[in-house]
């Protein structure tokens, strides 16, 4: 199968759950403002990642009955990409083609929405009814420590603190936490669900880190490099603010032969899976991607 | 025993395990902005309130094994006033005496802080070993219910985006999402703790709901006629912002009468309690406070 138009059908079919799964009430501002952030695209990875982890340990497992948590991991990507284009983090008009959350709702609720989505995605996955009680509460584990401040919101205040300096080990801190950490989770939940083995579980956990990273590194290269319409958002941003990145640390071809690196290594982590041949595709075109 | 002097010893207690439970890492900025919210101080009246309740059901329950959840709301509570004081929100300079977080480690790092203790704060009820995971997810779900868009975070929209009308009905929405359904949960999640029937803890449920009106409207008495020097910030706030409160829709007078008569409803329900002594007084505590 052509890696692109199944990621496609995925995307389609995670985006009608989301529909499903975004609450609704009042204020009307506070949900308008978290749907509107969430409606506006993106490739839902982090929901696929969960699916395709936990088929990859278990290739009969039953997606409806963990699809809710799936679509929750998308809840909280979003909450994080609100807050950091608020005019206080960094500062961005556009996202995905469209107004920032800020731009259209103004600041007090963007950061509502985004805490809302937060909040909101663990509400979510503590409503589950089918998986046990005890996978639900890994489940959250994993999620509030990946994007937690021993994860991703330690990696983006570390984005914000280390901007100035060309130091690969704060580099590599901000990739591993702002990125990395919040995707291995997403894998390593897949498995879980998946009843995967505590080998599958661990596998799982360095294919997440190390496609992570790479994503990362792929993002800082679309920003020197990308095409500013398939992208929707401005590039040269992280030059123009002098943030810390692989192409200013490594220049551009070392950053892709790292980037490269790394989805080898993830590829080697994954043979021992049931099915991975579909991670194994999803891996390379993290670094093929144009957007 | 007086109610004061056991507040006290009970907010030192709790002050011990603060301590404890606060996490350490990089970058130092962000964990040094969250430990310095959480140390400002304050009556840890929601934690007390998780204590108290699992008491009131069951005397005898082993506080040791939920302290780690009891302080956890604290750090939630923590979140959510680091967000309020934001410039885009409150826009706050002086917290319980001390300048507000975004004053001291700047917005992007107070930002962060406030999401950061939110998802720790789940992190931490999800390690916890001792209660069933069972009773961890009713929890998780309960706070993050409380504390989320149908909660908190709702009634924090409301109270930006319905400043303007003295509207009653947007007066009761304000104040029964911003505040009281998060005091609700401390005291649900305190009785599901200490193995509630299911009729004490609806009548724990009706109790903090009560008690947070009563609460809420003893605070904008307080904006209204307090003692700077004893609240540690600014009164007449809500006043010089046009705010939705209840001395404004009702006057001071009719107002003390309503707080009165929400902790009358709130002691009547907790009658049918094992021990509801300390909850009674502590019912009574909240209208007659100065801070």
């Amino acid at each position: 199968m052509e890696i692109r138009s199944y990621l496609k059908k995925q995307k389609e079919f995670i985006e009608r759950y989301i529909e499903k799964f975004l609450p609704s009430g009042i204020p009307k501002e506070l949900f308008d403002a978290m749907a509107y952030s969430v409606n506006a695209g993106g490739k839902r990875l982090r929901p696929i990642l969960v699916i395709e982890s936990a088929k990859a340990v278990n290739p009969k497992v039953d997606i409806d009955s963990f699809i809710d948590i799936a679509v929750s991991v998308e809840f909280l990507h979003t909450y994080s990409l609100i807050h950091d284009d608020l005019p206080a983090m960094d500062n961005d008009d556009l996202r995905r083609g469209k107004p920032t959350c800020h731009k259209v709702f103004g600041e007090a609720i963007a950061i509502l929405a985004g805490d809302g989505l937060q909040s909101y995605t663990f509400e979510l996955i503590s409503s589950n009814k089918n998986l046990s009680a005890e996978k639900l509460v890994k489940i959250i584990n994993s999620v509030a420590h990946g994007t937690g401040v021993f994860g991703m919101v330690g990696g983006q205040a570390g984005d914000i603190l280390y901007e100035k300096e060309n130091k690969f080990n704060d580099l590599e801190f901000i990739h591993k936490h702002k990125t990395a950490k919040f995707i291995q989770s997403c894998c390593y939940i897949g498995g879980l669900i998946g009843d995967g083995t505590e080998e599958q579980l661990n596998a799982l956990k360095n294919y997440g880190l190390y496609i992570g990273l790479a994503f990362q590194i792929q993002d800082d290269i679309l920003d020197e490099i990308g095409d500013e319409k398939k992208l929707g958002k401005k590039t040269r941003k992280d030059k123009e603010k002098n943030k810390l990145t692989y192409p200013k640390v490594f220049g551009l071809e070392k950053s892709k032969k790292l980037a490269n690196e790394y989805i080898q290594k993830a590829l080697d982590e994954i043979k021992i899976l049931e099915a991975p041949e579909i991670l194994s595709k999803l891996a390379k075109f993290i670094i093929d991607r144009e957007v």
